[in-house]
């Protein structure tokens, strides 16, 4: 059956839908929506929609399905003009916006009217944001959260089936939570982050300006730590203001663990200060251990390598010959090991299991990732 | 000439150094100090050492250079020792602790004896802490750091003569600072990101109890922003208390800076949000370009490769067949990059030219690195 599917926001995540959804349906049309028209051209050439707009307007009242792919505030903008247009019966609007609890606030407007909205998160993890690096495979095995406060009744799961037929494609993880819960989950493991991150470096520069030594000696873990303060900085102002009592709930919560370290140091508190880390370790660790196996980005192979000229390539050989096609390889800090260990990643489990097997066919020694 | 030199503690930074200083002057005679009994067996089956002692009392009368290898509160200890015995005239007494305020103080006490000190620290950046990972190569093109305050008259420079060259054979990068410089610095860029790394990861731990979510939500950013959660807390917990005073300051004004953090959320100030974030990535963003060329651990390569079944191990033959050593390689956010972004880390700047040479002439395209 034809369908019409209208993409409100040509970036990189309305780009990568438009192009699974084109790989799944080839027969549905797609239009897009954005007021740049470098992204209409580039996408309409490229034939990742069939049809572009720069007004929401003049399309929406076709669509079988709306999806809001533009930045939260513009999306609540675009949800407010939606209201006030004539829409198709049984449309179903959803969106992808990174926080939930306003946008399915003024979702209230759509089901008091009878039209289905789904409140979405994919978690593709990325900082770029032009349609230029859109992949159909962006979200890849990546976890999507849908929103359950407007899912309760039996058409709007009616409505999720539809949806989630849709994006079949994106071969992603459906993990269904509250919008509370949901701006949560990404204030803990994002949002804050990316406060603390930028924070640190600001106040590196601060202790350095005029220093030359700085920034050289910022190597390791601190780089590690900061990767994420290069993000778009419009983007995570937009982000955060989004999400404001959570994350200031969350700022003085962090504050508050602070002012205990700060304690147990003014106290030389030693078994105080080791189980903060200790805690700290435990917890990390059994991240890395499900990262090999649950992660919801790739999965991982450890394989021990001789830290000598040509190993690396011993083992990319092998994989090629194996026709196994690699997300990922990395040597894991190989000043810290007696041998280097090389982390390789892979889309799916069948290719780390053929991987392992084959590796283990030419003698390696794989530490773990079976 | 015939040297004596005694390591005192036989983790991975006195194993490493008593490597290199074998390499450099086979004809030194080293001896090493450690309680723990497996380290010194260890080190004697490998000729690391030439002989072992439990107690540094028993072989710090022989030594031309003896050199403290152990942590800083067992550093401190072996200091107050060392007052007590009779030395070699013109002995040089070195350490490698990880902050030097406490260690520098006490070092008067030599001073005033007309026994050379040096107070050092060699920026390994590691976590792992036996003697079973030391390399002679460990702190290859490193910072390591010299306390100038006891270094000022002519005699304790001809001292520091003697130690660099002893230690010609790490290749590392000498820097001389004060030692409250030095502590201020590691504080910055070592202390503070363990406390903020470990108090994320207990944060989330608590956000997350109960709920099996939480740590297969856990990726990307979060992940590489805590990796350094991993670290030993035992080692972690001896540093902090000997930085005590900096720390508390530190964290006194990562505080204050997250409180304007909250005031500008509070009252939704676009403005003084975006040019916090805006100013971390143009900071955080030099950090990347000064690493390509002046990484105190390595130097980076940035190469384009197609998306496809063997492009890795294409680079990866190259280098072998050029017969250039690889540090380390990385894709760089596959997910992020219309083609994948490969990083090559080399030891050296010779190394990086001539891979970047032999690429080129295999038709692939060097973004960056020369």
């Amino acid at each position: 059956m034809m369908k019409t599917i209208v993409i409100d926001g040509l970036g990189l995540i309305g780009g990568s839908i438009a192009l699974a959804i084109r790989q799944q349906w080839p027969q549905y049309k797609i239009i897009g929506v954005d007021i740049n028209h470098h992204s209409l051209t580039y996408a309409k050439e490229r034939e990742i929609i069939d049809d572009g707009f720069a007004q929401l307007q003049n399309c929406a009242g076709k669509a079988d399905i709306i999806l809001l792919a533009a930045p939260v505030s513009v999306i609540l903008k675009h949800m407010d003009q939606l209201t006030q247009m004539q829409l198709k019966p049984g449309v179903i609007i959803t969106d992808v916006g990174s926080t939930k609890k306003q946008i399915m606030a003024k979702a209230s407007l759509f089901i008091d009217q009878g039209i289905h909205f789904i409140g979405g998160h994919p978690m593709a993890g990325s900082h770029k944001t032009t349609i230029t690096a859109s992949r159909a495979n962006l979200f890849q095995s990546a976890y999507y959260f849908l929103i359950s406060d407007t899912l309760n009744d039996r058409p709007s799961k009616k409505a999720v089936d539809e949806l989630q037929a849709l994006l079949f494609g994106l071969n992603v993880k459906w993990q269904l939570v509250s919008a509370r819960q949901h701006d949560q989950i990404v204030a803990q493991i994002s949002h804050l982050p990316h406060i603390l991150a930028s924070g640190l470096v600001n106040m590196a520069q601060d202790e350095f300006r005029g220093s030359t030594l700085s920034l050289k000696l910022a190597a390791g873990g601190f780089r590690s730590l900061t990767r994420i303060a290069s993000s778009d900085p419009d983007m995570w102002t937009d982000i955060l203001l989004s999400n404001r009592q959570t994350l200031i709930d969350k700022i003085d919560t962090f504050n508050e663990l602070l002012q205990h370290v700060k304690a147990a140091i003014l106290s030389s508190d030693r078994t105080a200060i080791r189980n903060y880390f200790r805690r700290a370790k435990i917890t990390r660790d059994s991240i890395n251990a499900q990262a090999s196996s649950h992660s919801p980005n790739f999965y991982d192979l450890f394989v021990n390598i001789p830290d000598r000229v040509g190993s690396v390539a011993e083992v990319t050989r092998i994989l090629t010959e194996a026709e196994i096609n690699l997300i990922n390889i990395h040597i894991l800090e190989i000043r810290e090991e007696i041998n280097g260990v090389l982390q390789l990643s892979f889309s799916n489990q069948n290719d780390l299991a053929d991987a392992a097997c084959a590796l283990k066919q030419h003698g390696l020694s794989v530490i773990r990732g079976e």
